[in-house]
């Protein structure tokens, strides 16, 4: 090797000639091949100490939102191995906080490694096979992303689209679902990119007359409006961890049904992606009632997890649901006396976690965001893909769905119109 | 929907009576359609208040070891958003971070929002393409698994197997290599199973002259054993977090070079996986001086790892070599005090971050590893793959390569085998 030719090991000579205490001290059979194997070490990227910097902020943008204080300390407690029976027990817990969170009895829920897109991508990988039809209800980017995603997996992709602000109704769906027969219907529940909301009233019904699997994303939306995946017949639900559960990132939130099983166990090839395999991973879970090692779970994102559920457990899934109501109804009475106008412009559409808010003619959007990030420390976001330089997005999500954060918001939008004249 | 027919909805009854404050009031429009949308939250799954449990234990196994207090006390800081300034900052720490520890000056280092596994995974799929010739160095479970990740990739996967126990030679590699001119060359550095060391003197080298690319699998020895990225010729590395580095599972390590680059420019048809794909991850992570947005990363993980590279960077690579190099002698001084031998029979073979140990004949591992746990709350592991139920395996990594917790293993072992009368 040229480079290591040129280097050759003055760590080596260095260490050999000191003798044994300290100093790294390279193998016999390192020596014999030296010039190619131990080299100077390069401290040209080596990092001077330095104090890791995380300012305070209030996130009431469409997430993350800030995580409830019990839950990011549980990330503090030591770690525990990823196959221990106390850690198994927290995964179990985990499960059970999830069919409470999810009002299901299905044994298949868990949580996936990684962040809701990795929960958006095990359910395409698992779901589909290459050349099943996946009809995708795009209502702004996460439909459009389910799209791309399951192209990748080799689906028969047919896309329907509303509106920008509206949702699909009943109506829509029947003519689609009985137009194309899919395997798999994709909904989104809570689209934050434009603050809509999907209602699913008789989608599962529809589904089941109709051969298909019925896939919806939570992500912003679980914890914060009802929903019952068995009662409304769900299939596949994935969700996030760090919006009204108030939990870190990095967890997804998951759930199968015993048709979407069904589905998983007749597949003729496994899912390209071997690190969401539900039937691997859902092995680690117990789903099979053993328990086997198929990757090293993120021990303290699912402590963290685990007190997120207990926590939605200890208020309780009508009253959650209710302080997200009232917060969203307190911000809009707020902002109706700025003037300000919803987004969407029909209540039935309407998301109450993720509120889109029109930007009035003539006010610079962006700077009454930083005004709010300047002056408060405060997250207020703009628009994302068909909503960008439209709209503002407050998330009225977990934790941080309380009057004083809510007022907060308002006196900011107040402050920030004021210092453009407009108010 | 029958289900939710039978149930109807005393809650949207209870709270239409009850007024607007408490209990959740459905809106109109779920009104009309009550008995599909509004039915009663099933309490079966809803958990009574309990403290999460979780005992202290010393992790000398392979991994997870335990995390560095101060890393896990970073994830208890309060979130950021996953774009602000503040966080893209410390995501260029950890950039920073790991070109000190991986001894690259490449722009392409990151942290895979994910385990190990997604580590693996991320590499096989942005590195091959449909068709692709892969040669697997299969020397225990993770060569292995790459090889099934890989045909999953549709990879053309060729393996070439060694001995347990026992590491590739360069003669053996240089054959393999010139036989089937391979598009990426897989190694494990530290092959966890087995307890080996797979040298990679003059590999680099040799994957060059043969348009090769070499990909390294570094999650047991990163920052327990020399590494050079640059000056070794290596094209993509992954990594794991919760091993040498001290950190929490959940982030993966990841390296490419600039000949990786460029064959992940030519493709001709994108990564099957979205999450994964290397050229949005980049993208947030900044290789190409801009910041879009992928996915959320794992914002609490994050701050972890960036307080791991910083230790690193604090203690120095060669300290840090030298203390996991002494603490190995340590340990086998004591173990060979025991009268127990290596499973890897040649040194040149043998892992420092992973040992291997020989069961003696008649003696019950099993037991052994059960007493450690309930006598020490220590963590002793048994073999796995090719290894099972022929050895142990005692990790000597990171925060916990110290003097105190290799005296306690060796105090174990004597304690175990005591147990048992063979001492």
């Amino acid at each position: 090797m040229k480079n290591a030719q040129k280097l050759v090991a003055p760590l080596l000579e260095a260490a050999q000639s000191a003798g044994a205490t300290r100093g790294f001290v390279a193998p016999a059979r390192w020596a014999a091949r030296a010039s190619e194997e131990i080299v100077a070490v390069d401290n040209t990227h080596k990092q001077a100490q330095s104090v890791i910097s995380v300012p305070s902020r209030l996130l009431m943008g469409p997430g993350p939102a800030n995580a409830h204080p019990r839950v990011l300390n549980a990330q503090a407690l030591p770690l525990l191995g990823h196959m221990h029976p106390p850690f198994l027990h927290i995964m179990d817990e985990m499960s059970e906080g999830l069919r409470y969170a999810l009002q299901t009895k299905s044994k298949y829920t868990l949580m996936i490694s990684g962040t809701g897109h990795a929960g958006m991508e095990a359910a395409i990988a698992n779901l589909v096979e290459p050349g099943d039809k996946v009809l995708v209800g795009n209502a702004g980017i996460w439909g459009e992303r389910v799209g791309i995603l399951s192209r990748r997996y080799n689906a028969d992709v047919v896309e329907i689209k509303c509106p920008t602000g509206e949702t699909f109704s009943y109506a829509d769906l029947k003519k689609a679902v009985e137009t194309h027969k899919p395997k798999v219907l994709f909904l989104c529940q809570g689209e934050s990119s434009t603050g809509t909301h999907q209602s699913l009233a008789g989608v599962g019904e529809l589904c089941r007359a109709n051969g298909t699997l019925l896939l919806v994303d939570t992500v912003c939306s679980l914890g914060g409006v009802p929903l019952f995946a068995d009662a409304w017949g769900v299939d596949c639900i994935y969700s996030g961890s760090q919006k009204c559960l108030s939990g870190p990132p990095g967890a997804a939130p998951f759930f199968m049904s015993e048709r979407a099983m069904e589905k998983l166990a007749k597949r003729k090839t496994p899912p390209a992606t071997y690190n969401l395999d539900l039937n691997l991973i859902g092995d680690y879970w117990g789903w099979w009632n053993k328990r086997s090692y198929h990757h090293t779970g993120p021990v303290s994102t699912f402590y963290a997890m685990r007190e997120a559920l207990q926590i939605v457990a200890e208020e309780g899934l009508e009253p959650m649901w209710a302080r997200h109501q009232e917060m969203h109804h307190r911000l809009w009475d707020g902002l109706r006396s700025l003037g300000l106008k919803p987004f969407v412009e029909k209540e039935e559409h309407r998301l109450i976690t993720v509120n889109t808010i029109k930007v009035p003619e003539g006010v610079d959007w962006a700077k009454v965001v930083k005004h709010a990030m300047d002056e408060y420390s405060l997250e207020i976001a703009g628009g994302l893909g068909p909503t960008a330089g439209k709209v503002w997005r407050i998330g009225i999500m977990g934790f941080n769905a309380k009057p004083q954060n809510v007022d907060l918001v308002i006196d900011a939008f107040r402050a920030g119109l004021k210092q453009q004249g407009k108010l």
